[in-house]
C-alpha cells in the first residue's frame, strides 16, 4: 500500500474525544472525517451546493455536470476556478446547455452561505435549529444498552444488508423504532411519530445506526433531541454544529465502548 | 426479540441470485431490500419525491414536513391520503405556510413519473441513460481481487470510519480511485476523472464500497460502465433498472464469495 497522497490527508482532522470503555474514561486525540460544502456557480448562476470530502474537487464537479447532462464533451468545459477556502467554484461552459440547466432543480434545499465551515448552509435550517437546553443525562451503560438494542431490533433487516435504523429512547427503553434505506428518512420517521404523539423530544435520546453528518446533526437539532448515540462515526462539521447547538454526540457506541465527542456534561461517567 | 411486524415484511422481496464461492456457483433465492419512490403533493402542488423503504410512510411524510418547517403543530396537518400502489401522497395543511414552501426547493431533481416501481423517476435520467452494450467480461476471481484492492486502498480512511470509496478497474488494475463522505460523490469523482481523460468506460469495471441504490445504478448507467462490483447490497429497484439497462450487478463481493444478480453473461464462472 502506497503512502497516503497529500491531497487525501486533509480529508480528516484531529479532535479531542473522551473514550469510555470498561477500564474507565480517558481524553485522547482521535481523527474524524472532514465534511465541507462546495457551491457550484454555472455560467454566473448558483447551480448546486454539494456536501463532500475535500480532494478531487475538479473531478467531482466535472462528474456531477456530466451526470446531470450539462456537459457531454470535455471541450464544453471552458473554465473552472476554485476558491477552496470559501468552498466555491465557478464553471463556464462553452456551448449553450439550456435544456439541462432548466431541467435541473437544486440538489440541496438552499444555497451555501459561504461564511465558513460551521455555518449553516441551509437557509431553512438556520431559521429552525436553535440551541438545545435540556438537563437530560445518561450513563455510558445506558448508551451502550440502547446501541445494542438497536442492533438487536435491526437483526431481521440486516439479512438484506441494506437499511439504516434508529430509535427514540427514554428510561423505559425504546419508544419508537424505524428503519429505512435512507439515513435521513429514519430520522424523519421518528420525528413524524413523535410529532403526531405530541412527544417531548427534549427528554429523548436519539439512537442511530449510521454516520452523523452535518445534515443528520441539523435534523437532530430540529427534532430537539439533546443526545445522539450512534454506532458509527461523526464528521468534523457535525461536531462543530453539535457544539454550537448544544447536542451531546456519542459515536462508535458498540459492545462495551464508545466515544464521547461533545457536551460531555450530559454523560454521567461515574454515577 | 418480537416477531417482525407485518408492516415491515414488505421491506424486502425475494430475488434469484447466483452465489459464487470456492465450492462453485449455485442459483438460489435470496432477499433484497425494497426501495420505492413516494411523491408528496402539498396542497395540490407537487412538493418532493422521497426515495424510501416501505412502511411508516405517514410518519415519514409528517417528519419531513416538520423538518422542513412546513408544519409546526399537529393540527396544521389537516389531511393526508395515500395511493401506495402509485407511490403518491396528498397532504393538506390547515394554515398558510407560504414562506417554507417558497424556501423549499425540491429535494430530488425532478418528479416521480408515478408509472411504476422500475420506471425512471428523474426526467433528466430518462433522457440520458441508455442500455449498455458491452462484451466486457470478468471472472469471479477478478471481481474479488478488485473488491479486496478497494478495501486495502481504503484502509487509511477507515481510521475515521466515515467515507465510501470506489474505483475504475481494468485488466491493469485500478485506473482511478476516489473516496468521499457521499456515496454519489464517489461516482462523480470517478466519472469526472474518466471524462477529462477521455476514457472509454464501456471497458471499465466500477468497484464500489457502498450499497447499490437506484440512484447509484442510474449513475453507473450514465457513466456507461457495464459491470458494477460492490461490497454491499443492492436494492430491488436498482436490480430492476440493471436488468433494463444491461448492467451486470455483483454485490457482497467480500473475501472469497460474491452474489451475481443481473446479466450473468459477463461473468466467466468457469473460464
Amino acid at each position: 500500500m502506497e503512502k497516503m497522497p497529500d491531497k487525501f490527508e486533509k480529508a480528516s482532522v484531529p479532535v479531542q474525544v473522551i473514550k469510555i470503555n470498561p477500564a474507565g474514561a480517558s481524553g485522547v486525540e482521535d481523527r474524524v472525517v472532514v465534511e465541507k460544502a462546495l457551491t457550484v456557480y454555472l455560467n454566473g448562476e448558483e447551480f448546486v451546493t454539494m456536501i463532500c470530502s475535500p480532494g478531487q474537487e475538479r473531478e467531482l464537479v466535472t462528474g456531477f455536470l456530466c451526470s446531470e447532462g450539462v456537459v457531454s464533451r470535455p471541450e464544453e468545459l471552458a473554465n473552472m476556478s476554485f476558491d477552496h477556502g470559501e468552498g466555491l467554484v465557478w464553471v463556464e461552459t462553452a456551448g449553450k446547455s439550456g435544456l439541462s440547466e432548466k431541467l435541473f432543480l437544486k440538489r440541496y434545499l438552499t444555497s451555501c452561505c459561504g461564511k465558513g465551515r460551521s455555518s449553516f448552509y441551509f437557509a431553512n435550517d438556520a431559521r429552525m435549529a436553535r440551541k438545545i437546553e435540556s438537563d437530560l443525562k445518561l450513563t455510558p451503560r445506558q448508551a451502550l444498552y440502547f446501541s445494542s438494542l438497536l442492533e438487536e431490533k435491526s437483526e431481521l433487516f440486516h439479512l438484506t444488508g441494506g437499511v439504516h435504523s434508529g430509535a427514540l429512547a427514554s428510561r423505559q427503553g425504546f419508544d419508537c423504532f424505524a428503519f429505512d434505506i435512507g439515513r435521513h428518512n429514519v430520522l424523519d420517521k421518528l420525528y413524524g411519530w413523535a410529532f403526531a404523539q405530541g412527544y417531548d423530544l427534549s427528554r429523548e435520546v436519539l439512537v442511530f445506526s449510521g454516520r452523523i453528518s452535518s445534515e443528520i446533526l441539523i435534523k437532530t437539532a430540529k427534532m430537539g433531541c439533546p443526545i445522539i448515540v450512534a454506532r458509527s462515526a461523526p464528521t468534523d462539521l457535525a461536531l462543530d454544529l453539535a457544539r454550537e447547538l448544544g447536542i451531546t454526540v456519542i459515536g462508535f457506541a458498540r459492545r462495551d465502548r464508545l466515544n464521547l465527542y461533545t457536551h460531555p456534561e450530559r454523560v454521567l461517567v461515574n454515577p
